[in-house]
């Protein structure tokens, strides 16, 4: 079986370390490792019911839920087959545009996404870690054009202000902001465009709901954009996007303020640890990160660390070769408990011995 | 609220019915009655537990469970979020033919699939019922064109036999046959168009498990086509497009022979003693129906026929105002229990009396 394209394969890794897929220890996903919360659990178990009737095709009450948690009305936001579906459309709408910016590394599926409309993609590669968005751009021509952009920025996790985002609101042609990672930040210190939406109808927020509520098999995400642009996706796209179980389990999921402070109280401490201890071996240099995962610089090759801490840890990492720009050179690991972190830490301390003689 | 667009809006209908969504008996949406087949309840709540991983973005396990039910290779399959996710990429390839052949009434997410990638759609209206292939086509060109088709057809129910089919597979450009209900029909009486799939690049089939499993809600269908072709959908979409409940329910599903013949066992009897009940009514005419539903002319307005049954029998059943064709004139009943047929059967008669008079 050869090395998966995507991140989360791990029918791969499992072969890789000899074991079932539910023993690897896996930090190449950057999903909450706390799971899914009792609430959005009792809500799944309970809609099972209704999977024998067709999801309602306005999901007027999802839009209203989440139109409440935004104070926005429901008007500007569109639920999606997880926010990757919606990500399609933004690109559809981009490549409509003379061409579009994409700082690298990015995440791989804005490629496949904007090639699948063919549109003209202008990589703007960034030197790591990455630099604020002026200096990226340049002075890159913007009017006709449009920008894909990444806040939290993954791979690196990278947190772009919001004031270094909204000047550009006046110049593009079109700005699609993927915020699939913004609400792991606690509210206060989100630097999100929502506030903007209704002032600028050239501006697509996406949003996942499936990483910090631990759903990504459920596939649930939503756009922020004007109503116009949204009913317009509505014809791109069949009347029932999203799943009904997608749907009880997103409203609960918001409405869960225990889990999300829980969340935000475990992430802070937890990411300063793992960076410091990541830093404290030579060989590794993490990257400051404001999202639930770190990007870190290895000296040593990172497929044969890789495969060292899969053998004889079943620990999963995520490697980055399918970023061009970073090759064998970098990896990502999630943020875990602390106990899991400490034990990624230990482990790679192990393995890093072995990879370096 | 205004009278919805598409069939199955519970909360339009149990406003006017004035109860919950849950009391209304819904004859609208062309569902297996009996509901979620024991062994399949269980995979989806055992696969609950999965939904914090990622679906695995090749989907090998349900493709080869497909491929195996079919007797094909997995390649020839695609998993979608229900086979409207799966029409939608149908129509973009339709798109790029210089026409598009739809025998009216159509279903009516063909025209939105079509219009999404702006296909010239060519409409060939039949008078009910459907005549045969080559009597609809005529003398219509058809090489550069394509063709889409829905066997058994909906609203109406006609099947068409497999020989007058398989021989526009040598003239169109592109065939698109819909199978959602084909799998109501017992296998010796199918007419599929699977065996054909080889030798065909230019024919794709599309195949849903909602309907036949009770599963509207949980988004799960199929297209087979030429691998290259299905490749070419995969960087259309997004790697993560079925969720993996479907996943898990999708592979009890097919392999869960005491369901299929116990549905099978049901269909036939009490579609035949509907059919012959509406028939009684002197101000109905059922169509003759291969599939698990019935397309019924009426003399009287069916929108009033409607009102009254909900109001003063919570029934719900489909107006076909959404089919130009059709109007007032039409509505569509899916085949239910025996017990809820002879409900319907009596509840008609009654309030027919008041709309006549």
């Amino acid at each position: 079986m050869g090395r998966p394209q995507h991140g989360g394969n791990l029918i791969w890794a499992a072969n890789i370390a000899g074991c079932p897929t539910s023993s690897l220890l896996d930090f190449s996903a950057s999903i909450n490792p706390y799971g899914i919360s009792p609430k959005v659990l009792n809500a799944i178990t309970e809609g099972i019911a209704q999977l024998k009737h067709y999801p309602s095709p306005d999901y007027a009450n999802l839009r209203a839920c989440l139109g409440k948690y935004h104070r926005l009305s429901p008007d500007y936001i569109l639920p999606g087959n997880g926010s990757a579906e919606l990500l399609t459309w933004a690109a559809r709408d981009l490549a409509q545009r003379e061409a579009t910016y994409l700082v690298t590394p990015a995440f791989g599926d804005y490629d496949r996404a904007l090639a699948a409309f063919k549109a003209n993609i202008v990589r703007l590669e960034s030197t790591l870690p990455l630099k604020d968005l002026a200096s990226i751009l340049g002075n890159h021509p913007t009017s006709e054009r449009g920008l894909l952009l990444n806040n939290p920025h993954n791979p690196t996790g990278k947190l772009w202000d919001k004031p270094g985002i909204v000047d550009y609101l006046d110049q593009f042609a079109l700005v699609v902001v993927d915020e699939a990672f913004m609400d792991f930040l606690p509210e206060a210190q989100q630097q999100s465009l929502i506030d903007w939406i209704a002032d600028y109808p050239n501006l697509i927020i996406l949003r996942s709901l499936t990483k910090f509520y631990s759903l990504p098999g459920l596939r649930i995400g939503y756009a922020i954009a004007h109503p116009d642009r949204l009913q317009r996706w509505q014809k791109y796209r069949d009347p029932w996007s999203v799943n009904s179980l997608a749907v009880v389990a997103a409203i609960a999921a918001v409405q869960d303020q225990e889990f999300q402070n829980f969340t935000w109280n475990w992430l802070t401490p937890a990411r300063d640890n793992l960076t410091r201890g990541l830093g404290n071996i030579p060989e590794l240099e993490p990257l400051p990160s404001a999202a639930n995962f770190l990007l870190v610089k290895s000296s040593v090759s990172v497929t044969r660390l890789q495969l060292q801490l899969l053998k004889k840890y079943q620990i999963l990492i995520r490697d980055c070769l399918s970023f061009a720009e970073l090759k064998d050179n970098y990896f990502r690991v999630a943020v875990r408990t602390p106990e899991e972190n400490n034990y990624l830490l230990t482990s790679l301390e192990d393995v890093i011995k072995d990879v370096r003689d």
